[in-house]
């Protein structure tokens, strides 16, 4: 039993994180339905104009611009109507002075004619048709390019597939695209006594809490987690673990839901590569370790499931953020006064839970080792290392789970 | 060709397309692994205390706590140790006066001990165990249940499971838990002009990039995209496919990246039941309808795609979040000022698209038909209908995608 002597703040830590882990450069190509919130591998350019070719931007009529120089409604142009084309249509016959085409939003506008008068700005009897508006060129037309023109790039590697760029994809005919793989995540529970829910509980027993908590936070930060199930605290069996979990992109340990500092992990993860820190001055998530082995982060979490969730939050979100090359968490951010002064020791970084009631930040953090410090939360408040005291209708930045 | 007569506002077609809809009420049951940000379906209870025993907070030792109360690092109390649990031990002697037993943390704690000594607090050589400072009753324990009491209710129907709910299902051994069905949306492209990504065009054809951008929104919205393909303008066609789109909860018609109206997919949910609005005053979007068919919404959505996509944001994910029972919409907002005048003609709410450059907020909407009106864009502004002219320099609240 060595207690921690060494923390280090928690930026550092952060940075140290961060700084270690690498945006994944595996890529896979999808169906564009599946690529949505993925981020692109491929510069994309388009190969085709879009539209393709001139395109009525109104249902209406086709016609040479200048015969309506001079219409009006009480004066309207006469015009003979040629044919009638749908948005799908081929047209046929070119467009002259003293003649039109009937056009659907969408038509390929036909040979001849350079701007769409509006249906609403017309009259029809048979192929007689009245037009009561000036057009000028172009009006009412989508030129040819004018959304996407051939050759540009519409989507570049590293960036965000929104359902908008999925779009534009769709748009230019792109029906797969190549994206960054998904960083794979092994995560380990570590501890005799841990047991996977479901099964019933004898004594000493406690339910594998992490290896849930940990993969739900995977999953919506863009990882995949891999789960390598639940590993004896004997160094044996540890280190086979491990070295099976390297096989992913990033391993993350957790000392089940008892283990508070976990030297057995710290004992593995040195003899196998460098451990970069344990310990840091956070509360909660103090005996945290990370390690780099075979060039992989090996992160050793805290025991006590609260400790192991918040710095999932706090920690591996980030570093999965940068390895799956999404933009910086999202996470709401609400304001909220604090219903009652909250007092502390001061000395570590501190995530403080709390809930929202009636507009103000109820402070709901019980200990590190109950769950429900964050199952009866809402989200968490970021309390720097030296403050000792906040007090009651002090405004706080309410981070949201 | 029939043009759009009486549009209603915005806020209007919101209301009755919210009211219209209801909460789904299938449900399934599914590993708590698959549950995160699912919508718990049912109250769980726990059947066990959490912890399950008193259990040892820290490393250290299980006292007797009255033993300590004179203890000081000049006075040490000497113990005698009984016996070494682990996290996982079962205790097999009882603690009694002037002795005790080395406990790891989640050590049950043994029979006779009240109270947990830091080992930070002592000093041993073999079975002699030198105590530095006093410990009160139930000190660095965590008492049965003081996490999660036997009978209390844990997650309540209706609430969004977050990773920590997830961990709270996992520490009373729920390995499994009914979730309420995410809503089924079918999605169908109308239009005999309309070719899925991946082929080649030919001319008067484009591509369907409404479905890709349809699916993308209901996915990240909690609904599951059913894809009916495209069909074509003929109204036998159509109601053959509204038909068979009403089996899932909701109904997207698009009228193709082209047809402007949309008449055909109107008259066809006319023909088969109520007609709720047809025509919006919004911008993009306003050749859009809602209809109820059979109890069930069917949605109309404009066949440009940027007037459809806009629309999926405003109007189709407020319906999929009610009816996924999900909280109010996340997406990140921004404020930023404006880079240069906005003007534009009053008289409809408008939806309009902008960049942020250099942390101003650029106008980037270019035409209702053109995708990267919203693909080149990195959100939206909301501007009210009177409202005709946004100053250089005024604050806006940008909607990012």
């Amino acid at each position: 039993m060595r207690p921690l002597k060494d923390l280090i703040p928690f930026e550092d830590a952060l940075r140290i994180a961060t700084d270690l882990v690498r945006p994944i450069r595996r890529t896979e190509t999808m169906p564009i339905l599946d690529a949505s919130r993925r981020v692109a591998a491929e510069d994309v350019r388009a190969m085709i104009d879009v539209p393709s070719a001139d395109r009525a931007a109104m249902d209406g009529y086709a016609v040479v611009s200048r015969d309506t120089v001079r219409a009006t409604r009480s004066r309207p142009m006469l015009l003979r109507r040629l044919e009638v084309l749908r948005a799908a249509s081929r047209p046929k016959k070119r467009v002259i002075k003293g003649t039109c085409s009937e056009v659907a939003t969408g038509s390929t506008l036909p040979p001849g004619a350079d701007a769409v008068v509006r249906v609403e700005d017309t009259d029809r009897e048979g192929d007689r048709v009245e037009v009561f508006a000036a057009v000028r060129r172009g009006h009412h037309v989508a030129a040819r390019g004018s959304d996407i023109r051939r050759g540009s790039t519409i989507v570049r590697a590293g960036e965000w597939l929104t359902p908008a760029k999925i779009g534009a994809l769709a748009a230019i005919g792109r029906g797969r695209v190549r994206t960054f793989a998904r960083p794979r995540v092994s995560i380990l529970a570590t501890g005799d006594e841990v047991v996977p829910p479901g099964r019933s509980l004898r004594l000493g027993q406690v339910y594998d809490i992490n290896s849930n908590t940990i993969a739900s936070v995977v999953r919506e930060n863009g990882g995949e987690p891999v789960h390598l199930g639940r590993v004896t605290d004997r160094l044996g069996p540890l280190l086979a673990a491990l070295r099976k979990g390297l096989a992913s992109d990033l391993v993350v340990c957790s000392g089940g839901s008892s283990v508070g500092e976990k030297d057995i992990v710290v004992d593995a993860v040195r003899s196998l590569g460098d451990v970069l820190f344990h310990g840091i001055a956070v509360k909660p998530g103090k005996p945290t370790a990370l390690a780099r082995v075979d060039g992989k982060p090996v992160l050793g979490m805290p025991g006590f499931p609260t400790s192991c969730l918040s710095n999932c939050y706090v920690l591996l979100a980030p570093m999965l953020r940068r390895m799956a090359r999404l933009p910086p968490d999202t996470r709401t951010i609400v304001e909220a006064p604090l219903a009652v002064p909250l007092i502390r020791t001061p000395g570590r970084m501190e995530f403080h839970t709390v809930r929202i009631e009636q507009g103000k930040a109820v402070p709901a953090f019980k200990e590190s080792s109950a769950i429900t410090s964050m199952a009866h939360a809402d989200g968490y408040i970021e309390i720097p290392a030296e403050v000792e005291r906040l007090e009651q209708g002090q405004k706080v930045r309410v981070v949201l789970f």
